[in-house]
């Protein structure tokens, strides 16, 4: 008897399990996105990553089991989702940490944050270019004449007559929101009151909110950097700029696939954007929110203005704008200004008549996240060409000056975002973000993001780059990433493929072991950044002894070892003094926009001058990318 | 053992059953509230409506039947809710009539509606008055350039570019919505498309949606009217006026009481606000709008506009704002307009983007459905004195002309649209509407509504006008409304309480009694009327014969006899041909609203020059309802 349904029960670990009916041959990946249980894939179902690791309690599967399963741990039930599918009714296990790497919340310490000078700075860059804090937001604390038989003037137009006459303003309107609130905050506060209101251009005055009393709070703005792998925020009091709170998440979407090809896949399935807006809105932005609102204490719903900046498939998955014209000739996106939206039409669970603003794209490819940064990085003031390399999922260029800018994009992967690589993880706690390595023992020495005590987690981009420039400079690897040496460290399995053991398991916590794929996934990524850099150049005319300064943008770590990243060829071979890593300019770009009316013009303008580039498009890319995929590079004049 | 909770489950008639423990001491009705289970209950659980009956199946029950309970009922199990309280586990069944008294919808063939007629007279006069179709919508059906690889501009900004030149309007934005629908809606019309959008003062070009091709819609819009006891909507087209459907249901809030002053106490229970809200948008106005929709071959998402209009009471309910103020002294509600709102905000279930306008009111109980029945009756343009009443749950009164109005409620009760009335029911199918009775044998000719065979079912308040007219008029009731005739349909209960029977169960269907509570119930409503436009006479020092014009407007059935509403006192002795019957002038005053912005400033201008007069604080008021409160008068020589 042939079965063609079997039941498949997922046990998430620490959480509820679902069920699911699963026909033959459907693999128990695809069967876990059906029932919306997070499993990691960032290598969207190709067996190549590892990650999706779930343990079978109950039942038999069939398929291979893949090179990232041991013996033992097969012998435990271990199998990856996307090769295994079922063969009885089943009962797994899905790992908490598959959840955790996407969703586990990290909220700043802002005492203590390295992020917080690079908000400093910029916030007196914006007052130094001008740019006062004109949110558009305003609070007016009133006292009102009580009601009488005689006067019996609703609340609404006595308090509208109020403010009209304190704020010269003769177009006064309330929100639903507000007036709700209304005659209960009147009355608590014995007819004094406090109004959060937004002048709105043509329109006047619009008041938001209400409190009892000369309450005078603060007027929290919330800037969002979407990433393909991360989402960060920060909290901002509009009045002044002052940061609030900070944190950040994994963007829930990584289930559906780790770069923007496989969510825009994922979206046109029936249901598909709406879902993908879900897993990036509800799972990780909306509870980010509520919990940095936490450690400010402050309310959700408080928040009256938001600017969120992100590459085009992700504002376009925020917005639950269809976004499946971006991958197909000839390359359209939907939007590239997503005008004024509400809050509330967002799902986005704050003030929900708070405007919400997205930094502007200019391609399919080089999206929002790309043209804040380019206005927080300050590149478009700057008198000579400056080259602004952002290092994300995607990596993107800018190259250009106050003359002009042209921008293109080049796909990476998402190996400097620790996505694609077996050990691989986001800029956060436990992520090895530096190493040296000795080169005669090859023991390595590990800096870890969490400080004293922290157990390491895996590497993230800047750990990457330090690991595998070390290892070739120890001359552990050549220049294909293949292992020539043996020792202690480094290990083969049975197919041959090497890798060096950076954590042995036990020795700190679990094993972390860099493999000859990862090396390769990795020299693809920084390969790809090269050529483009080379063949952007080269449209221009420009060599790159003519790039006056390099800006370095993405959330990688706390900065790249620059020298490090030359000697495997992914940057330029300039002199390191040139070189600036300037972090999230995606957020600190955002940042800016929530504060400022004006910098979201700004920002605006800039992007309709950019010039993108459509690098598959142009005949030398390939050759550019092909010889770059060398540690340095096959011309090795470049790095000397 | 005394058990303090029972365990009482509502067998809903065709419909769920709901399970509650309710503790001693609990009415049913109150425990059918809690439940969200919907019961009748105008007179709001004093034993005088008789209008709450429920069966118990199961379990016993304490407390008096009541007199609305016959013995044979009685047998059978059936008890009034608000009378009863469990005295162990019960199993009650809640007749289906409950809810359908309150929500059955009825949506009007428009080719036989009588109110056709009053819709295509007010279109006629609006045009005369030189109000345009001027609700801001407008479509535009465009042929775009298709992208190419040179010319890659996104689908928003192409579009914007075509609209901005076809329009002539440089400021052009997009609803979410539409974006939502914009990649693909280009593509399936081969980048054809026609827009529905709003000209927004201030703010230029708004495009709310989209079709692929030439698709030329009409452009609906929607008119609500929310009475307490019934919700009336029509749907027109924006471009011309045209009616499109028509419907009607009871308001859902019924079940938390008849009037106003029960509907604003159940308000301020815990979450009695959005209880409310939900049972007038919820389960009335949306659920009518799909229906009135089906009937049009409409979508609910294609309306792009609303005008409502309601009491003071209803329309702070339905936008969800405490209403509890209204009845407090000062009497001063939340907000006489309301300011534009969104359907969205509002959780009307049509374009999330479409502007929904409110009638303002003036006062805690003169609402927005007498500002817009006060436009739409014409009053502010009469030379001479005109007297204008709505005779709804609650009458309100506006006297005046084109140089002054003045506008005052007295609380008629629920009486004329079939509340507190024991076979009352609204103006709908199986009403009956007039009523002639013989004077020798007391026989009945009833005219229904629904026409050839259909069943009587209540009386609608025009039916009560004039059957209590006819009883005078026969002589079979006396002055205070008591029967002083026998006969065949002249019956007397066990307390001595007469009725008259105007049609046996079995005869025509199910009993239909007219009692001498009920009359005495329409005695104080007639009598709050009349005395109310005496006392408002008095104050501006107009005698009744300086009225020139009566306009009845409310929707108790298609018309009232006039001289038997003069035979019994209800309305001032004036010729039969200076009244007219003007339907319910607050839907067409909202159907007004919503096809003209220009109709809309002209209600609030209006509204803000009506002088609202507090009848309950005038000294004669209450000797001139003590004195109306006879048939017709105790001061005859007003009805001679």
């Amino acid at each position: 008897m042939q079965n063609n349904e079997w039941n498949v029960v997922f046990k998430i670990e620490g959480g509820p399990a679902r069920t699911l009916s699963v026909p033959r041959g459907v693999s128990l990946l695809d069967a876990a996105k059906q029932a919306d249980v997070a499993i990691d894939a960032p290598c969207s179902g190709n067996g190549t990553c590892g990650k999706c690791r779930i343990r079978v309690l109950e039942g038999t599967v069939e398929g291979e089991p893949g090179r990232h399963i041991s013996g033992g741990d097969f012998a435990e039930g271990w199998r990856l989702a996307c090769l295994s599918k079922p063969a009885s009714d089943l009962t797994l296990l899905v790992p908490d940490t598959a959840s955790a790497y996407k969703t586990r919340m990290k909220i700043t310490d802002l005492r203590e944050s390295r992020e917080r000078a690079v908000f400093e700075k910029l916030r007196e860059e914006l007052a130094a270019q001008g740019y006062r804090h004109d949110s558009g937001l305003e609070t007016l604390s009133l006292t009102l004449k009580e009601p009488a038989l005689d006067d019996a003037m609703a609340d609404r137009e006595r308090l509208i007559r109020a403010v009209s006459d304190a704020a010269g303003e003769t177009r006064v309107d309330f929100t639903l929101h507000a007036l709700r609130k209304l005659p209960l905050v009147l009355r608590e506060g014995a007819f004094s009151c406090t109004c959060v209101f937004r002048r709105e251009a043509g329109r006047g005055i619009l008041i938001l909110d209400l409190a009892a009393g000369d309450a005078k709070p603060v007027i929290p703005g919330l800037a969002v950097d979407i990433g393909t792998t991360s989402v960060s925020m920060v909290l901002t009091d509009l009045r002044t700029g002052d940061l609030l709170a900070a944190g950040s998440a994994g963007n829930g979407q990584i289930r559906f696939g780790a770069d923007v090809i496989n969510r825009i896949i994922e979206s046109t399935r029936p249901g598909g954007v709406e879902r993908l807006r879900k897993a990036v809105t509800g799972e990780c932005v909306n509870p980010l929110i509520r919990e940095m609102c936490r450690s400010a204490g402050l309310e959700p719903e408080g928040i009256y203005r938001a600017a969120v900046a992100g590459n085009t498939t992700m504002t376009h998955l925020f917005m639950g704008v269809p976004a499946a014209h971006i991958r197909l000739e000839p390359y359209v996106p939907a939007f590239f200004e997503s005008g004024v939206q509400t809050a509330a039409s967002l799902g986005l669970e704050i003030h929900p008549d708070a405007e919400v603003v997205l930094a502007p794209g200019i391609g399919s490819y080089v999206g929002g996240d790309i043209t804040a940064g380019v206005f927080s990085s300050g590149i478009y003031r700057q008198e000579n060409p400056t080259l602004f390399i952002d290092l994300g999922t995607n990596g993107e260029l800018v190259f250009g000056s106050a003359d002009f800018l042209m921008a293109c994009a080049c796909s990476a992967g998402p190996a400097f975002e620790g996505g694609d690589i077996s050990c691989g993880m986001r800029a956060t706690d436990g992520a090895i973000e530096a190493c040296r390595i000795d080169r005669e023992s090859l023991e390595p020495a590990l800096t870890i993001i969490g400080g004293e005590g922290q157990e390491p987690l895996g590497f993230c981009g800047s750990g990457l780059i330090d690991v595998i420039g070390e290892l070739f400079r120890c001359e552990a690897i050549n220049a294909k990433g293949k292992f020539i040496r043996e020792g202690k460290r480094i290990r083969r399995d049975e197919w041959g493929i090497g890798s060096y053991v950076a954590v042995f398991a036990g020795e700190d916590g679990q094993e972390l072991a860099i493999t000859e794929t990862d090396i390769d996934n990795f020299i693809r990524a920084k390969g790809a950044i090269f050529s483009a850099i080379r063949t952007m150049l080269a449209i221009v005319d420009f060599t790159i002894d003519a790039i006056a300064e390099v800006y370095v943008a993405g959330g990688i770590g706390s900065g790249i070892n620059v020298e490090q990243a030359i000697l495997i060829g992914m940057l330029p071979n300039l002199p390191v003094e040139q070189y600036h890593y300037i972090g999230n300019t995606s957020l600190s770009g955002a940042y800016a926009m929530v504060n400022s009316r004006g910098v979201c013009e700004k920002i605006t303008g800039i992007s309709r001058g950019i010039t993108y580039l459509e690098l598959s498009s142009h005949p030398s890319y390939m050759d550019e990318f092909v010889a770059a995929c060398f540690l340095p590079h096959t011309d090795g004049s470049l790095f000397e």
